[in-house]
């Protein structure tokens, strides 16, 4: 039976996060209903990613094998026209091999942090980013993010609630950049923990505004404790951007 | 009495434009309105850029003069706290010598129109660029663009009901640049007629998907008649985002 893999954006302000729960709106189901009205099949839609309420993606990526061929412009326009009003559409469709699975075959999986450092309110980027008030040191926290890059234990950065079977991850990269008053995140991991990207930004925040020495962060990393590390920065300012196979 | 600059940031999709008018929400009478309740003081503000329904800001500056000296942080603080929840906020506050007038003080006018070039529907970027489905060539664009950069009589360029006195202005800047999917134009002058970076921008999409050559835009200039040019770009892809003075 043919699998297609599609390409979502979404604006996860509409939605309570990614995966299909009882009594609340998700990503998944949204997709799986326009699936449904397209095809009267009741298919179940594997996301590369299982982001949180509020957080956004850009180019998530999932799969469904389903009975029918249909051609990728079909799968397409017609989700597209399905999902209408919800803040999520279909970027893009392919038809894979049976055995390509979005979250299983899924490489590296990239997300983007980003945070508007300034005094007055978010207009045009509210729920896009997190508004932080204090002034923030990009250097320190550029130093600081050094230790966590490579291969280590994080448990300290794992949500306790996560399901991971191991807390042994290898980030790849953790960039910082600046421009003007918004400083942006760049991760990228073959798999990430529940909220470690959040939980990274969180403890980073806290050395760019002179609560910590960037030398703790590497201690929050060694102590294993979720205690040890910051707090869990909002979900409105991250985004999954993209999943490499 | 003290004169003061403020600068703001507003999403146009909830008002009707900058000006006040008579039952219709604009974001020059919330602005009024929260220095009344600051206050107690009816005082006109003026802003620099008459932005139409849908446009928005990110640093439109305006100013108004009121009996009572507060001090700058005070009219940022209170004026936000009054704005909530309006998609409008107070970024900086500035008391200027009593001359100062945020319209006829300027010296210039920055714009930043985004075309999101792409066949899915946006959703992160919605209301906030134009989408436009079919493939644009920005070179094309670029060469197009040449023509219009310089004084020239815009007449072909300016709404109908356009008030200004003379249809001569000088376009100093009309930069196109793309990345990925996103084109955005920079227009800068010392002042636009009404329409102006709109009726350039739907113009210039012509050229982009091939129903103009880019001579065509330079014809259209020449015959100082607005049906000779293009039709007017949609409003929610326009940005103010500087003045100088």
């Amino acid at each position: 039976m043919p699998n297609y893999k599609i390409t979502i954006e979404y604006d996860g302000t509409g939605f309570n996060g990614w995966q299909r729960q009882k009594n609340a709106s998700s990503v998944q189901q949204a997709i799986e209903e326009a699936i449904f009205k397209l095809s009267q099949q009741k298919v179940v839609l594997h996301g590369a990613g299982r982001t949180d309420t509020g957080v956004h993606a850009t180019r998530q990526i999932a799969n469904f094998i389903i009975e029918k061929t249909y051609p990728v412009g079909v799968i397409v326009n017609a989700l597209n026209f399905h999902l209408k009003p919800q803040k999520v559409a279909i970027i893009d469709a392919e038809q894979m091999p049976e055995q390509f699975h979005a979250r299983f075959s899924a490489k590296k999986r990239y997300y983007r942090y980003i945070i508007i450092n300034r005094l007055p309110p978010l207009i045009i980027d509210r729920n896009r980013a997190w508004h932080v008030k204090e002034p923030l040191n990009v250097e320190l926290m550029i130093d600081a993010a050094k230790s966590l890059i490579g291969c280590h234990d994080f448990t300290s950065f794992r949500a306790l609630c996560c399901q991971a079977k191991s807390s042994i991850k290898t980030l790849e990269e953790l960039r910082i950049e600046q421009h003007d008053d918004i400083i942006e995140f760049y991760l990228s991991a073959p798999s990430f923990l529940h909220h470690m990207v959040r939980n990274i930004v969180g403890t980073l925040k806290l050395v760019g505004n002179h609560k910590w020495q960037p030398s703790q962060v590497k201690e929050a990393l060694a102590a294993k404790d979720r205690r040890s590390a910051g707090p869990t920065a909002p979900p409105y300012g991250l985004y999954l951007y993209k999943v490499d196979y």
